[in-house]
């Protein structure tokens, strides 16, 4: 391990879905030498979907630089890319990075950053499409990888996606042990995680509740694609 | 669904392991009439392991009641099992509730609490046996329900308990989209999550480890179990 310490860095807003960042930090946050940093457009607090309030954020203009940047997805990840205190960091972030991630939704920001133009990217399943308006191509896979891109699928993906990352920083043994140390032994009481598996009553279940999203979050995406130029 | 709002309490302490709560909460928050409480021995913020900082919380002595209790785990619960503004909240908040559960090492807390006496409850795979020094029963399983009392097992385990506690409270249908919106279809890229399948050196390396916490621990368990009485 080199004594640098390996710079992660979150970058949070408004109203994300705070598994896609918290299932990832439990263990990237426990890889040697790293040292996370979770950041915002203003700093301070950052208060999620469920009303879990994280504190203590720094700015994104006070962060200089880092190796890894991962974002997390949320019903607002489309305000978010519309946000100008917060993209153009993402931007500049990533630009440095040595892996440039994503969970959920998150990639849709990354795409609104043009950081995915010609490249594979995972996202949650019911917004996958949307990747193509940035000219990314969409894949269903759980964690996709593309040169150093690493995106994972929606939410709970997040979890494999950290483990494979793990695995690439700090090897196949470790990332064992820290699948241990966390039990990652998942036992999911039903076969529906993926719209393919679930029972179609309540895929169409699924659908009706977003359905009233589709419309305000295909105009946000236009308009951050036009964005893009 | 009653109209009467669901009070869920997560009772919070410094340095747990935040997926223990986060994972639970992404799941629980989503439950129709669901009122989250985060709570702590203090209020204010609560750091987490890994320098996750949660804002706001309420002070445990200022809630009421709750239907449902949730305490998650993290290498300092035996900390806030001997910690007077805490264990005794636990307890109250415990005797009046619909459910009453754990992720990973939280349920060393409940233990200590009195609440396992002669009931079966899972664990944190490395500290599972110290149940016993409480009256409990180790149980192996991932998720494990005595009664009204539904344990999970280590870190990862509490998403699986989460949706179990959800087809409980609002049935399976809705249990299954919670489980497709979140794309709960893990894909481990290993199967060393729990001790029986994680190759051998690695286990070993992770007990080394751990070793070193062993002795704080099991006395400050022992210490516990004789606050008990």
């Amino acid at each position: 391990m080199s004594a640098a310490p390996l710079v992660i860095v979150f970058p949070l807003y408004p109203q994300l879905t705070q598994l896609d960042f918290t299932g990832p930090h439990q263990f990237l946050c426990r890889l040697p030498g790293a040292e996370i940093v979770l950041a915002s457009a203003r700093g301070g607090e950052v208060e999620a979907e469920g009303g879990v309030v994280f504190a203590r954020t720094v700015r994104l203009a006070d962060v200089d630089r880092c190796d890894v940047i991962c974002v997390p997805g949320g019903l607002t990840c489309t305000d978010a890319a519309l946000d100008p205190d917060y993209l153009p960091h993402v931007r500049r972030l990533a630009q440095g990075a040595r892996y440039v991630t994503s969970v959920c939704t998150g990639s849709l920001i990354l795409g609104a950053a043009g950081l995915l133009q010609g490249r594979r990217a995972a996202c949650h399943w019911a917004w996958r499409d949307l990747l193509s308006e940035f000219g990314a191509i969409p894949d269903d896979g759980r964690v996709v990888r593309d040169g150093h891109i690493l995106t994972g699928g929606g939410v709970t993906a997040g979890i494999d996606f950290a483990l494979t990352l793990v695995a690439e920083i700090a090897g196949d043994a470790f990332a064992q042990g820290l699948q241990l140390g966390l039990e990652y032994a998942p036992a999911p009481p039903y076969r529906a995680g993926r719209p393919e598996t679930a029972p179609p009553e309540v895929l169409a279940a699924v659908n009706a509740r977003m359905a009233p999203l589709l419309e305000k979050r295909f105009a946000q995406v236009r308009a951050a694609a036009a964005a893009m130029g």
